[in-house]
């Protein structure tokens, strides 16, 4: 894409090709993604080039490593990326389904059918794979999408797009059914979070300042994804090796990702028997520890070093290898603190007892309440949704893990004699 | 209230009670909406003596007739009000629904659960029976709510929300499961607005105006409500009797709402057929029509008036005696123009022909569509969803009319036995 795209040249060009793709049957759309992954396979060396750029211009800029790695590509990745399209373009199409139905007194016949949305915007930060997840994930629903990367995958994301917008051209659909914002500047993404009219639902994907971002200056509709401050909560008959096998997997096996823990709650009176096991097993994989007054006690003499954890602490998402660690004094008092602190994404009991594992899964106001597994299943993939446009921490909408249906809207059709009220 | 109570109060009350609302058994919020009903009626004198005032500063103000009608309150009023939340108490109750099941591969079962919101806000203009109607679906659907009507109806809301609040904390329910931001002043209500983790969904019920404010300041989700510029499509083999009945109803049964028509659209070549009849029962009811040129040549000698319509009337939602008249060549621009100059809400096409019917049905772009039947359908009572919240013309969350289950949302319970991931 030599001339920059503007987000409301961006948004208007989809809204443009949205009749069009929503138009067309489920095999097109399938053939659709299949063409844009096999095109992105096709131009993996431009694109591979243009990451390169991206690369060199993220070291020269002090790009930390984890996010270096985030943006890297190469041809192996691209064909996983591929292979993820693949696996959207053979997902059942939500589109077409009857939602409801009925007929009405007058005797016109109502039917609800599930629709796409028309266009929609993701906006998100420096990894260039989400662009074809969300264009896939968007294009299985029926949408158009407009995309906008993070500025230091510009090149990156462009040379994707250019290789999708390929793809679905040569499928028949319009090449609009993608399009990215490539002018750069802040008052772009301004633009495309206040396209109304274009736009009909946003999603940032990222941390928590771009997704606040949105949320405090769209006035298209929003839904917020992903941030995850999630508890583990130790009730007095915890299991211990139940405890230390959730603990360890949900803060250790990707502590960057928003549905691992951040914080552990036990019960006082229980803290001194379960507390050394479950932390000994966390520090051994390098778990940076902090807790409070009893939590420190309940370890004294065990050789665990665990920092002071200050207010701001039970607030805080780390995505890294820490938690914070409190007391509480039982099931009422442990969902009162994962209410207050919690960002309702993902949260966990480990429990013995039927009474305490029901009065939490009622009472903990969160996208997923688990008892007795780890919150890393908090996730598209594992609930059977297919491929994952995000996570939904708001309750308009959709809520948790969102799948292709999550793209769409429902619209009610009328057919009727001539009747009137 | 003797107090004024601000917007952060209100929400901050209403947070504080929804978790015990929420709790509560579908039988005890059918019980707490009877008593608040009851309570209304009882109180019914106090009600009628502060719309008294109410009215007396509105005549002052130079309120118009219809604003004046709306705004008023008599003991009959206020016993269908009474009415219309005891139908509400006896509704099916949306929440504990499970929504969708299933074992993971893990071996953890998941069950999604229909959940309540939390807290419920509505800005509405100064019509008071709107208290009462969405306190009554805030609670049914398990929700506290926040209010804050016009401040031409200030004392009647107040006195309203007073008496409900007696008979909600008299069926044993906290009294902030509906609270009114009785505090005066413009910043209350963008304070309302943006009161991120105290309101789970802002509903403005209104004209565009207070609609646009709240989509353009607000920082809560939002539903859109209610406006509507629909059309009513003559295609070429439309049955004339068929055409009169539809367009006299959508028009003029009660213009000054939402789903009635405020365009005409006509098949350029059975204009002269199909106009003259249409148009002339609809001058009959004192309609006031304006249209192109195509249209007043068809009217041409027949005795009937149509002015000349400007570009801004098929943009223009009259809510009055008057519609716009465009002649389109076929199904496919007549689609066209509804799409641009529609709002989404209610449409529909009179016609004999199955694909020109079928085909409007997939192209049009609102809530509800419609074939030979009138747009005064759209309705939440009509569509058997019992009472209504309000009319969603936007594709977030909910779409068309609104019920209790559209102040919903779902939650994902995970058990397992210690899997992790």
């Amino acid at each position: 894409m030599a001339d920059q795209v503007s987000a409301l040249q961006a948004a208007q060009e989809a809204k443009d090709a949205s009749a069009a793709v929503a138009a067309c049957s489920a095999a097109q759309r399938s053939r659709a993604i299949e063409a844009a992954a096999s095109a992105l396979e096709a131009h993996s060396a431009d694109i591979v080039a243009a990451n390169a750029q991206d690369m060199a211009r993220g070291r020269e800029n002090g790009m930390s490593e984890p996010l270096l790695d985030r943006l890297f590509l190469d041809e192996g990745r691209i064909r996983d990326i591929a292979a993820g399209m693949r696996a959207v373009a053979s997902q059942a199409d939500p589109v077409g389904e009857v939602v409801s139905g009925r007929t009405l007194d007058s005797g016109v016949r109502l039917t609800q059918l599930r629709v796409p949305m028309g266009v929609v915007a993701a906006i998100y930060e420096a990894r260039p794979n989400v662009t074809a997840d969300i264009a896939a994930l968007a294009l299985r629903a029926g949408n158009a999408c407009v995309l906008r990367g993070g500025s230091a995958a510009a090149l990156s994301c462009e040379a994707m797009v250019e290789a999708l917008r390929e793809g679905v051209a040569a499928a028949g659909l319009p090449a609009g059914a993608v399009t990215y914002v490539s002018k750069p500047g802040r008052e772009q993404t301004s633009d495309l979070m206040r396209a109304n009219g274009l736009v009909d639902v946003l999603i940032p994907r990222g941390g928590a300042s771009l997704i606040q971002a949105c949320v405090q200056q769209a006035t298209v509709p929003v839904i917020e994804t992903g941030v995850g401050n999630c508890h583990l909560y130790l009730e007095r008959t915890a299991d211990p090796e139940c405890a230390v096998n959730i603990a360890v997997n949900a803060k250790t096996q990707r502590p960057g990702v928003c549905n691992a823990i951040e914080s552990l709650l036990v019960d006082r009176d229980a803290a001194p028997a379960l507390l050394p096991p479950v932390c000994a097993a966390l520090a051994d994989r390098g778990v940076e520890l902090v807790g409070d007054a009893d939590a420190r006690e309940a370890l004294e003499g065990g050789g665990i070093t665990m920092g002071e954890a200050t207010e701001q602490d039970w607030d805080t998402e780390y995505l890294a290898l820490k938690i914070s660690v409190a007391c509480v004094d039982g099931v009422d008092e442990a969902i009162a603190h994962i209410n207050a602190h919690g960002t309702h994404h993902s949260e966990c009991i480990v429990t013995c007892d039927y009474e305490a594992g029901e009065r939490f899964l009622a009472g903990v106001d969160a996208a997923a309440v688990y008892v007795n597994a780890s919150t890393r299943f908090t996730d598209g993939g594992m609930f059977g949704l297919g491929a994952e446009v995000g996570i939904s921490t708001q309750k308009l909408h959709a809520r948790g893990p969102m799948g292709a249906t999550a793209l769409t809207t429902t619209k009610y059709l009328l057919r009727g004699e001539g009747q009137v009220r």
